[in-house]
Formats: C-alpha cells, structure tokens, sequence
C-alpha cells in the first residue's frame, strides 16, 4: 500500500505541488507526479502546509511523584489530536532505590500497547550512585533509554554539585544527553519559609518564591559545570531573559548548550496566577516551575530566543494535574486556606503545543518565526538531540511517514478558539482556554496511518498504535565538544577528565 | 532522459541509499528504488557526499575597475572545477554615468555565451542618484538584477553616510538585497599617508594601513544605519572577531544582519605579505581587503562565526589580479621600490572555496562545522539571500539539478594537496599553495548535465552551458524587520519612513 | 586678613568640626582649633556642608553663532548664585577663518574685565587647517587655552571623520583636551528632511528627528577613532543608554574616554517638547541637543553613569536661547507655523546646575549619588580634565579659596522651588521651573571673597571679580594611553604615529 | 609634642610645599608654614611621597587552622616594615562550637599588648547557627568586630547557599561586612580526587585542581545571592578575568559588589609551582587558593581591575607557613612523595605589598594606576568598607597620624630589591625573592609615632604600640542597596525581606 499527498505547499520546505510517496509506514520519496496505481490511497493536502510529525520531548504522564490527570493513553490521544506523534516522557528514580531498572519496567509498562503515538522514555535521576552510572547506564543506553533529567530543585529531587558533575562525566564517557531543571533551591527555601512566616501563600506568591535570579543562577551553574567537563546538556523549560543570555554566550562561544521553552512561557504572565473574581483559587492552575514571570518583555525575550535559534526545542512540559478532583491542583487548598507550596506544579499542554506555535510562524508582518523554525523547534531538532535522527522529525525518504496537515488558507479562514471542550487530554482545564489559533492539525499521520482527522471523525487511530522507540546517542545540535575552557592550557583537561 | 544518482550518503541530510532523479535538468524526486527503464542514465555516487552545486555570491569576472586575470570564461571554468554551479559578479556602476543600464547591458555582454556555469550580477552602486534610485532600480529588479554592493572606502567607489541612508531607503522600499564593503576610508587614508611619509610601504604595510579598528568602526555604523532604516544588509568579507560580535549581537536583537567571509579570513595571516628570501615582493600575492589578521585568534574567531551561525554566506571574493602580467600585482612594483596601495586588492578563489570548507565539515574530532553548515553557508542560503531560492541551492524535488559529488572515503584517502598547475582559472598563482584539503569534487553536474569529472576528462561542460540567472527579490535569512529600536517609540518610525 | 569657616560638616570630606583657613584667596590651612587674631574674619557654615566651587565646564556665553540671553556679565552672575566658581566658556571658530587667535582675541574680550567668576575658554574647532593645528595651537596653549570642542552634526560646525582624526593625532602631540559633540549629522539630515516633508515640524519632532541611534553610532565612531590614536577624548551631554555603554566598556578596558552629561538628561523626558495648552510652542523651550528622550528609563540610566563612576563631568551646557525676544526661540515660530529646525537648540541652566544634582547626594535612602561624586563631577573632576589641577576644584591647602557653603539642616527644611524670577540670568525661562530642590548655596565664596550671599543681599561680589584662567595641559581622569588595541601589534602604531 | 613634616610632595593628593601638623597622635592641620615652636618636632620628608598609613584588610596571623609562621607580633613587626599601619586579621569559627564568643575572646588574647600596629579581628564563620547570628552578632558589632569571612570552599569551612543566604540577610539586618572566598568546593574535589587516582599530585596541580571556573561559577553565584537580598559583599583574593568581569557588570549596575586582589595575582603564574632544578618541591612556598593562574593575561586583568576601579581593596592575604619548618609547606611532602591537598595553602606578604604596588603607580609611561589608586586600594577603601572611616586612611585633620614617607627621588635612585633576609616575618621565605621595586617606606608613622625608620635602625616602634580597632560599621565603597534586581517587581522584596 502507498499513500501519496499532493499539493504539499510548505514553499519554505519544498517547491509547491511536491507530492510525498509512503510506504509501508516510512517515506519512500517526494517528487513531482510519482506513479500510482489503482490501489494508492491518496490525501489531498487541500493546499495545507505539511510538517512533520510533532517530537514533544517533554511530558509527564503517568507519574508516581506528581497527582496526574493523564495516563500515556489520554495523554497520548491529546498528543495526536495536537499534531504530535512522538512523545518523551519520563520514569523517575525513587531516591531510595538503588537500581533504576525496576523503576523503569514499571514505567514501561504503564505505556506499553496503551499508546496512540510513538513514545520514549527519559530517566529522571535522584540518586545517580556510582553503580547505577557504571554499570545500569550502559544497560539502559542499549535498551533506547538514552536521557536523563536532573534537578536542581524540590527537595526529593534535587542533585548538588558534586552529583550533577558527576553524572556529567558519565554523560561525557556514555554518550547519554542530559536535561536539567535549573532553579536554585536553596534561594526558593528561603524565600518560601520566609513568605510563609508572613503569610503570603495564595498562588500569586508561587512567582514571588521564584525569582528569576533563582534560574539565572542555577543557569550560569550548570553551564559552568557542563564547560567545566566538556558534555552537552540541554536546559528545560526556560523563562527568563537573563538566565537565557547566558545559554546564548555560550553558544555563541560553540559550547554545546541547548535550552528549551514552552508555551506558557511565550503567553503566559505572573498576573494568571491572581485567580479571578469567581475563584480567587483559580491562578493554581498556573501554578508552574518556574513560575510564570511579571513582564510582557520577558515574554518577548522568550520569543526572541525563539526566532533567533537560542533554543532548541519547544515542548509542553505537559503536567496533568487536574484542578478539581482529589489530589490535583486543589491539594493546595485546605480548610479555605490557600497554600501555594502544596499545589502540584505543572500545567497541560501536549495538544496545544504545536498549533499556539504555527500561529505565530510564517512571512506574515505578525510572525514571530519562519516555518523553518518551527519545525526544528517542535519535531527536527528535538528529533536530533534525543537520539531520533533518521527516523523522527524530517519529511524525506527513509523516514517515518509522521507529518501533520494543516488547513489551506481557505479551509480555516476564523482559525480555532482553545477550549477545553474540545480537548483530549485528561485534565480538566487548559491554561490556554479562549485563546485564538489561526490553524490546527487537519490530519495527523503516525507511520503513515491517519490517527487524526478533524472533519472525519477526530481521533481515527487507536491506543495500541504507539511504539516504544529505542533510541540511539543523541547529537549534538549546536556547539560542540573538545573546546578548551576559560583560562585552562591546551589539553589541561587531559589530566584528569 | 532521466539521470539518478545512487547511494547518496549524506547522513546529513538524506538517509543513506537515497536516489536523486533529475529529469529536464530539474530535479524529479527522491527516493528508494526509484524506477528506471532503458534510457535512465545512471551516475553512481559511490559512497561519497552529495552537496548541492556550490553558489559563490560574490566573485570579481571581467571588471573594468581592477586588472584582471580572469574573463566570465576562465573564472567559471575555475568555478565548476571546484563545484560551484552558480556565481554572482558584479557590474560597477562608474562615478560619473547617471544611468547604470548601459554599464548594466554591457557587462552582461561579457558574461553571455561565454560562461561555463550559471550567473547573475549584483550591481556595484559608486553614485546613488535618485534617479537611478527610484527610476532604474525598478527596473533592474524586473530584469532580475536584485541585489547591490556598496563600499565605504576606496576613493572611486566610497559612499557617504548620506548616501548609504539613501540607498538603504531605497531597499527598505524595493526589496532589493544590499551588501556593504565596511571599513572606515579616512582611518586608512590617514595611516597610508603616515606610513607614505615615513616610507612603510611594503605589502607588508597594507595589513598595517587597515586595522581591525577600521573595519570595526564601519561595521558598527552601517549596522547602525540598518536598524534606523529598518532594512536587511549583508556584510562582506569579514575578518575580524569585533567587528564580527556586532553581527552578532545584532542577530541576537534579530536584526536583519548577514555577513560573509572568504577563505583567506579562515586560512591566512599577515606574515603571509611579508614575502620570501626568493621575492620579496610576493607578499603583494596576498594583498586583499580587509587585510589578512596578524593573529592566529583571529582565524579562530571566524571558524567560530562559521559554526555558530553568525555567517550566512561564505564566498571566495575572487579576485583576479595576475602576478607576473602587466596591470597585475606588480603595478605596485616601480623601479624596484614596493608600493603596496598600488598593488590590485583581492585574491582568486572561485575553485578552492568549496574544497577547503569541506575539508572541516563533519563530526569527526578536527572538523569544524556540520556538513548542513557547510551546505548552509556555501549554497542554501546565498541562494536564499540573493532571490534564488525554489530554483539553487537545494536537494529536492523542482530544485535545479545542480549537484556535487565528492569521492567517497576509500577513493581519495590521501587528499589533494593545492597547486596552481592544476587549478582552471585565469591567474598565475593560488594564496593556498600547497595546502592539503581531503576531498575534492569528482564530478559536478549543471542541471543535470554532468560539467567537472576529475577522473574523466575533467572540464566536460561547455562555456556556452551557463545562463543567467533571473533572480527574484532575496529572502531574509536571520533576523526580522518590524523591530522598534533602540530607544524608538512604538511606531516611530513611521513618522518619517 | 584671614578668613576662617568653622563647623565644617562635609563628613564625607573632612571630620566634623574642621576649620578652613584662607589667606590671599587661597586655602592656607585645614585644621582644628586654627590661631585667631583681632582681624582675623570668620564665617560660620552653621552646620552646612562646604564643597568646592562648582567648576562648569560647558557654558555658552555671549556666542555669535546663536541668539543668546546671555553675555559673560549675566551668565556669571547666575553662576555665583548657583554656586559656581568658575566657568568654561567657548569661543568658535568661524568655518572660513583661517587662523583662529583673531577670534580667540574677540572672545576674551567679551570676558574681560566683566565677569563674575572666574574663567577660562575651549575652542570650537569648525575648520582645523594643518597650519592651524601646527602652528596657532602650541600657542594658544601657552595663553592657556588647552581644550578644543568637535562637532560631529550641525552644518557650520562639524567635522568629517579625516578632520577629527587629524585633530586627535594633534592633540596627542601637544596634549590639550578634546571635546566632542557626538551625533550623526547624516542621520539626523535624512530623518529631518523627511519629516519635514510630511509636515511633522512642531518642536516634538526635533526628539524625533535625532534618535538614540545618531548619538549611539557617532559615540561608538569617536571612541574608534580616539582609541586608533591613542588619545584621550570627552564626550559632551550624554543623553542615551546605549551610547553610555561603550564609553563604560572603553573605561573597563582602560582607554582614556571621558564622557559628561547634563541636568536636562537626568530630569526632563520628551513629552515636555509638546508645549501646553496654553502656549503649543513651548515645547521650544525644551529644544536642546541631544533631544530630551522618550523613557524614563533613560534618565533612570543617566542618574547610574553619574553614580557609577562613567561620567567625569556633569556640566549645564548652559545655552542662553530666550523663548520672547527676537532672535531666540521663537525664531522657530514664523506666521503660525511651528518649525522646530530654526528653533536656536539649548537650555539654560548654569544656576540651577548644582543644587539639582545636590538634592540627591548623600546617604539618604532616595539618594543617587554620594557627596564625594557630587565634588567629583561638579568640581575636582573638570578642574582636573581641563587643566586647573591644583587651583580649582578641591578643599585642601593651596588651592583657591573657591567655596560653596550649603544650608544645615536646620536651616532650610522646606527647601527651595526653581522659579524664573528668583534666578540670576539673562534668559527669560527655566526648564526646571516649579522644581523643588532640597538646598542651595547660602555663601560662595571666589577666593576668598564672599560674592552670595543668599540671606544678605544676594550677588555680592561685583563684575569684575573673575579672571582669566590660563589653564595648564589637563589630566587624564579616566584610563590611560599607551594601550594596544584591538588586534593591533605590538608597537604598530609605532609605524605611523 | 607637635609632630611636623615638610615637603609633603604628593602632589596627587596635596599641592608641594604643604606641611602635616600632628598632635596627640591625630593629624591636627594641614597647611603652609604651620606655627612651631621650640618643642615642635620635624620630620622631613625631604621630596618623597607621603601616603596614609597602610590598611591591610586581608592577613592571616596565629591562626589554628593553619600552621603558621606568624604570631601577631611578627606579623604586624613585618607590617610596620613595609608601611603598613592597620591590619585586619581573623578569628576562625571551629564547626561544632554553638558560640563564637569564647573563640573570639581567645584570638584577641593572641593579639593583646603583642602587636607592633594597630589591628582589628574579622570573624570566620563556619557554622552560622541562628542563634549566633541573631544573639551574637549584634555584641559582636558592639565590641567592634563589624565582620565576618566565608567560604565556599574547603570542607571543614564551606558554607553552603542556604548558610550563605543566611548570613547575607543577618548582614541586611545588622550592617556587618561580608566578606566571601568564592570557588565552587564540588568542582575542586572532583578534579582532585581524579587527579590523584591519575597520580598528579606536584604542586603543579593545585593550580589544575582549582580552575577558572571554579573561581567563576562561586563569583557569580554569590553576587546572585547577594543581588537577591540586596546586601553589599567583599569578594576576596579574585585571581580571573572571567569572574571579574561578573563584579564589574554588577558595578555598573550599581549592585554593592566590592571585591579583592592581592599582589600575587598580579606577578606570579603556575610556572612557579613547578619548582626548581635544585628543589622540584619549590612550587609549594607558591600553593595559594585560587591558585597562580597559567596566562600572562591574567595578570594582565588584574591590572586592569586595579586601575579601572573594579578591585576597592588591594590586601596581602598573608598566610605565613613556614616551608622548612615542622607543620608547614613540607607537610605535602612525605617519604619523598609530593602531595599537593597536603600543602597549606597561603603566601607571606604583609611587607611586600605596598612597595609592590607602589612601584607602579603614578604617572610614568610604565605606570599602571595612579597615585590615588594606590591610596584608595591599599588604605583609604579598606577603612571605609571595614567602618575605620574618619579615623584610618586618610591625611586629613583628625584622622589617626598613620602616615609613611617615601624616599624622594635622589634618595633611592637604584631602588630595591626584595629579599628574605631584609624581610621582618617569622615566614623563612617570600614569594617575591628577587623582584625589584622603586621604593621602600623610609619612615612609618603610626599615630605619630615613628616605628619604622629605614635608615635609622629599621624597627623603632614597640611591640605594645598596636591597639585593638573597635570599629564602626563599614560604609558601601561601591554601589548602593536599595535596587530592584533582575525582574523583581517593585518592592517585591518587602513580601519577604
């Protein structure tokens, strides 16, 4: 069986009328009038932009350490309703264990023939013992597990310096990429006992115990440490325009720093976090770390990041805890008393992700970013860095026939209002609500197999369609390793890296 | 006739064992297995890298205004030889003419017929009336001439600021792409009547007579000039790390920036004019401008503009002096006494560029950029820039059929070293004598007609093959206009643009 | 006869309760408990601070070149009054003069014999001929003329880029001090033009027509050019953040670049161009050059290079336009129409200078300056730059007897409010009018000599009490020559300097 | 007893000619031709400079934690010397005493009726219990002792960011100096437990144990924290360009960020750790933390930091262990292997230091600060910040008479050259054997009283001269609190602060 598309008018990718042929859940080639016979199936584009499949590589579903809305298979059918056919999402040490396999065939478990899109999974350390770097690492790298995250906050989280250097140089000898949560605890404590001791514990006051300096420091931090011992690293949801100006110098010195953002930190501000005349509770469901900031400009900033290639990937960070039902966002709300240090951090967003952001790319006057943008952004880039290179996050022969339709200019003239109502996801909010899109995935393929179809039906694939993907080594996306750092000789490194 | 190429390798960009199918000169598709019957023509890449034809959009062919060692003939020979498929010369407006359309038709006329690759001409502007302004340059761009340079030094050629404002005015209003030549004139014409004076006047003193200072001023000024006018330009032949930071950070501001710079900014220093024990004078072969560095760090930081992006075109700024023959270098050399301002400026390079750059492309240990950097900054995106985007510089489907094939690993293992005797161009000497690049074009294809096999023949195209190239309006490739500046009220702007 | 000062408060300067001992208008001692006789006269500071004399060193007095209120008998006047001891005012060359000491001649003419404080006079280079720079500069500075004032826009006055240099290369030889006007003209040509095609002529448009970016490029130009040079250079009434920069990143590399700003830059915003509804054009009041900017965060940025340390001087570029009389302001205004370009650019303010600045030195919580800055950039700081090291502008022995002595606090609680008519000079407005202040000068004193006294008759001292300072080769405050810059050689300035 | 001195000729600070009056041990008047009489003693300065006494901030005298060559009475007998009048030295916390009364009452026996200068104690803090900060800090402040020292790095001293905080809000409470040694303790352990399973353990690699960015990172780190909450700090001993650069941004800022150098991080490299042909232990009399850095540039920088301002305090850091002698340097010498963790780390130098720095500071060509440089760096500044203002540091009427009299220029023609046998430490070597500078105190004055006189039998003064410093609370040298940093909103500090 072939599928063809025509009429594939992303001019930024490929010269209109480009037609792309898939088989048996790849691509086999783009070309002009490719053969057909009586048994190709055909989607006519309908003068859409096509873009690859959405690589979110940043969700939380199914988490023991966090209340959560989503399970891989709600969360995963929001993915695709979304445009998004892969997802990362992470298994999460226990600090007390001692090994991570066990703790990761769980976590493969609660995905696996469950899922409506392609999946990997991230490892998120709490306690990197020398064994689990030495001897557990190499196991996991071979089964496709090939990411880590590390935290520099939340108490049952958070690595020291020592720890996360030491994981570095496990990255640097296995290969293995490495996010980082980068927030400094220990300013975020302070403010927090001190904020509590005053009584100031509504919501709003989340923002006020992170303050940027909070991730500008950790920022400088980790960048310091991954110079230090010469190994990329990449650095989560980022919010801030001075913590992001160092991840900028850095690349502009060919370090190999990556960095990420998310939709909250595009559109959000700190003022959300007020509530509103019908529920003063309400700004917990834009409870987020960190938190949203207070001025517009640093939502520009964020958008200049954006446009001018200081971030890597743009992922939703999707953290389902639901507002209403027990041991969601309300946990934070006992006996009348607000207590935002006890309301699950996080908000959804795997669905949302690809259209907020296709609405500010293009040539227009109001655009942010080019098409190109926004596909490394949400599906080339991410592809690369975690290790799907070849496979994910590209429309050319060999790879998977994962691209999402857009609506043509005619077929979608008002665009689309965010509303909950017509979400997949299992959470039951979007901090996104009434927000206007100018376009949203008509078609989603995932290896080929039409899995969304907004005018026929919606979701049309089912929860078992979803692979988990082994991974390879990661690339590295911008910089690169083996320069020598501020100040050491040539080869100083030698002596003891 | 159809042509395929198999087992293109570029991991880069294409999955390996991809087929590239070429009909009517065109690129037709890509694809496993491509079909194929009696007639198809096949080309067997042999393992090695497939890259898109080399566009240098800046070379120096037939100019009135400096002797020259190459014609439209011999500099695209040159040109194939070494992969490139397309160049863009310039036509130099004189001072005195107040129109540019017969100088226009008659460098044309050189080029016509007698080119053995692909052109277009970019406009050298020396007198920006206003009617030319605003009467010609309509016209121009209707004939596909979308792109001019303009000088800030060099008596016969230098432009005001007025001048410059001007022009930027214009292009902010037409469309058109403009490059600068940025070094500030009377710091130069200072020290040269210095170093006159106190009779400085090797070649050696050249280097002297321009410090970086001169560029750096210049570069800051008409960056300057370009965010009040809210306009694109690109800087040429850049060579130093301050002046090259104000890209920088202007990208970073996503102002519409560019820059270029040459081989001789990544490969060459100042020593390299102070001649040899055999001719003194031989430094003269090496007299360009801006001048070669003194410093090592120097050349560092333009391999780290070339990495990190700051770069958007990388061009050969060939220049065709001869050494030995009158009207060439030696017109600085009078009755034994060296005189380096009437030495010609510039160095050829049209048939090394590609060769030297591709030689640090890739992921191993010594390599200094990914192969998609080399690809960005030798093809794509000149192509982009300078209105040939859809048409050059590009793998796919609609594209021009304008291929290079490299030797695959196995086939060239111990390189090519550099040598004026097997060079294809006009002039009498290369500065990269005896330098040892890795690989080296086996064949280059002109839509699809096969033009360059090392192996076969060599130059098997003909001087009739090139055609001119019709451009359309250039594409910004970094940055975004719309920017408020510095210090700017919202809007402005308006009040007077 | 001997004067003495007891209660000298000034704890940042002196310990509590120091006497200031004078004799022959100059400092004699500084000490507790100082010998008395019979004629020994004392004044009592009553607790107020002392500070030195204010040195102005930017004043225009009685200038051809624009319709003035002022001549030096007013303009000192007002000085005294204000606290300042001595003034520096200019003469100007006329551009087809072609030796400027006819000139100087006419200008101390109009000083002599008729000024209240004490004096010395910058040249306004507009035409600085070989022979003039060779020949008639060594001896105005063995008359004591040892500064020169640059422009880099008005039509009459400024310079070119080969012009400057020729002067900085001169002033390196023979060490006076260089001043200059830093704004591009060409841009400020093209947007002037403009607007006045589109009719936007009302006095706003004059903040319009100069934008941050013409100070910003002609302050990065000069700074270029200066550091070619070596030489030190001060950049007059700074009014941009983004041009204050690089005289900052100048200072940290330790190049001798000094830089001034003024009371209109650290209180006064655009909108006050707009004029009232009273009078439309009253906004010409507030014409000057650079324009008052748009932000608040640009004085806000003013007010941290006065704290910082980034400017050396904080003159009043006292420019005595009347908004009334004929040939002032209202030169702008002709048959109804407003037009900001004739409108004669300045505002007075040589009175006002030091208590604005005062008000907010100290250690008070809304302070923004200590003391001793208040004296550096008021006083010690242009006594030293300008040449009067060791005569103005510090309390110490030997030093004239040059003093301001303020209000205790007792004394003045409700501190003073600038009206019009309690100032002392030839101008019928103040910019700052309705300001309040939290002290002013009780007492000055002009060696030694009691010329205010604000609660015994006001100006005491008489016309003829100023005289002519011959100034001595001026200081370097700020870095130092002899750097290598910028990717220069060791030496190789050697070549041609 | 009226002191007097003549041909006071530091003509930076007093105009020639001018004579210091002294009077129960104060400076009681400056002027001309002071009143005498047959008890008036006089000295002459005979043409040499006269400056304050020495305030040296930063010494290390007879403390546990480290063994040690120096009681307080050697220590300050090598501090009178060298010109030096004041010293700040140490008591040291010991981790599990809950109060550091008893502690502190123990380092002032130390230094009781023993000490040939003045001497104040700052107090390391190495366990900040809340009860000490709360309880005793305020008797401490009583008593004099107005600050503290921590460390972030070496194990039984590092604080951690909570402890810094900590102390950094008792400090916003109370006033105290904070004083902080900045290298990340993380990245020092890893490299060294990995250099020592390499077996590079020369003192070589104390310099490539501890590299720049250990520096780096801490610097920026604690400027965040002190940002935060809005506290000045004092960061010692820097040896980076790359972390002074974070100290003078923050400057610009305004930030209240003072920092420290000392002279061997502007004349010794690693080079010098590796020892000699005739002792190849040599290196460890060069062991200090942050540890000699490897470029030429970097001293360089600290220069620059010298001369722009950056660095308010230029101290010795004297850390007196012996290198023969049981317990000192040899202790990283055992059985013939050299092991550098072992070394105590430190340098002598409480003599040397100011003629070091006096050596380069003036006006000639090869000068590198100015004469009040010298005195803001190495007396005036550190009084100020340590709250000995208006009593050390300054010539003026009521301040203490600690002066020291400069050979004049006939005097000392060939100047001298430093060597150990002259030198008056209990240290048995110095770092700085051999160097050369230009001059030497002649006389140290300390209250009036002469202790040293060169020519006249060297130590004069008693070793019961010295008295304790009960010192007021330092003032802010640089920057101000009070700002809003980094995206904080208005006030946003009070919810917490």
């Amino acid at each position: 069986m072939i599928f063809r598309i025509k009429n594939v008018t992303s001019s930024e990718v490929l010269p209109q009328g480009i037609e792309i042929g898939i088989k048996d859940g790849k691509i086999s080639c783009l070309g002009t009038s490719l053969p057909r016979d009586a048994d190709t199936q055909v989607i006519d584009a309908k003068g859409g932009f096509i873009t690859p499949g959405g690589v979110d590589s940043h969700v939380h579903f199914a988490q023991n350490n966090s209340p959560t809305g989503d399970n891989f298979t709600t969360g995963s059918r929001s993915a695709i309703a979304g445009g998004t056919t892969t997802v990362l999402a992470f298994a999460s040490q226990v600090k007390t264990e001692t090994s991570v396999i066990p703790c990761l065939d769980d976590y493969l478990l609660r995905a696996k023939d469950q899922t409506y899109c392609d999946y990997g999974i991230h490892l998120i350390l709490t306690n990197p013992t020398p064994e689990i770097m030495s001897t557990e690492m190499p196991l996991l790298i071979k089964r496709g597990i090939t990411s880590v995250k590390l935290y520099m906050t939340y108490e049952p989280m958070k690595l020291g310096d020592s720890q996360l250097l030491n994981v570095l140089m496990s990255a640097r000898a296995l290969g293995f990429t490495t996010m980082v949560h980068a927030e400094n605890s220990d300013i975020i404590s302070l403010i927090t006992d001190r904020l509590e001791a005053a009584g100031h514990t509504d919501p709003f006051f989340h923002a006020v115990s992170r303050p940027q300096i909070a991730e500008n420091e950790a920022t400088y931090r980790i960048i310091s440490l991954a110079e230090l011992t010469d190994t990329p690293i990449l650095i989560v949801h980022m919010s801030s325009e001075i913590a992001m100006k160092h991840v900028r110098k850095a690349q502009t010195r060919m370090l190999p720093i990556h960095a990420e953002t998310c939709p909250q930190y595009l559109f959000l501000l700190s003022e959300r976090l007020k509530g509103n005349p019908q529920d003063s509770f309400a700004g917990a469901k834009c409870v987020c770390s960190p938190p949203l900031r207070h001025d517009p400009k640093d939502l520009d900033a964020m958008w200049r990041g954006i446009a001018n290639g200081t971030f890597t990937t743009f992922s939703s960070d999707h953290a389902p805890s639901t507002y209403d039902h027990a041991g969601g966002k309300k946990l934070g709300l006992k006996d009348g008393i607000m207590r935002y240090r006890d309301i699950p951090n996080g908000v959804p967003g795997v669905e949302t992700r690809l259209p907020l952001l296709f609405s500010y790319a293009g040539r227009e006057k109001d655009s942010r970013l080019s098409l190109q943008r926004f596909v490394q952004l949400t599906s080339s880039d991410p592809a690369k860095l975690y290790g799907l290179e070849g496979t994910k996050g590209n429309i050319a022969p060999g790879y998977d026939a994962d691209l999402v339709i857009w609506y043509g200019e005619e077929d979608l003239k008002e665009g689309v209002t965010i509303e909950q109502k017509n979400l997949h996801h299992g959470v039951d909010y979007t901090p996104f609500e009434g927000m206007h899109v100018k376009n949203w995935p008509r078609f989603t393929l995932l290896r080929g197999k039409k899995v969304w179809d907004r005018d026929g039906g919606g979701i049309v694939g089912d929860a078992t369609d979803g692979q988990f993907l082994k991974r390879g080594i990661g690339r590295i996306v911008i910089g690169k390793t083996g320069g020598e750092g501020n100040g050491m000789l040539p080869g100083e490194r030698d002596y003891w890296c």
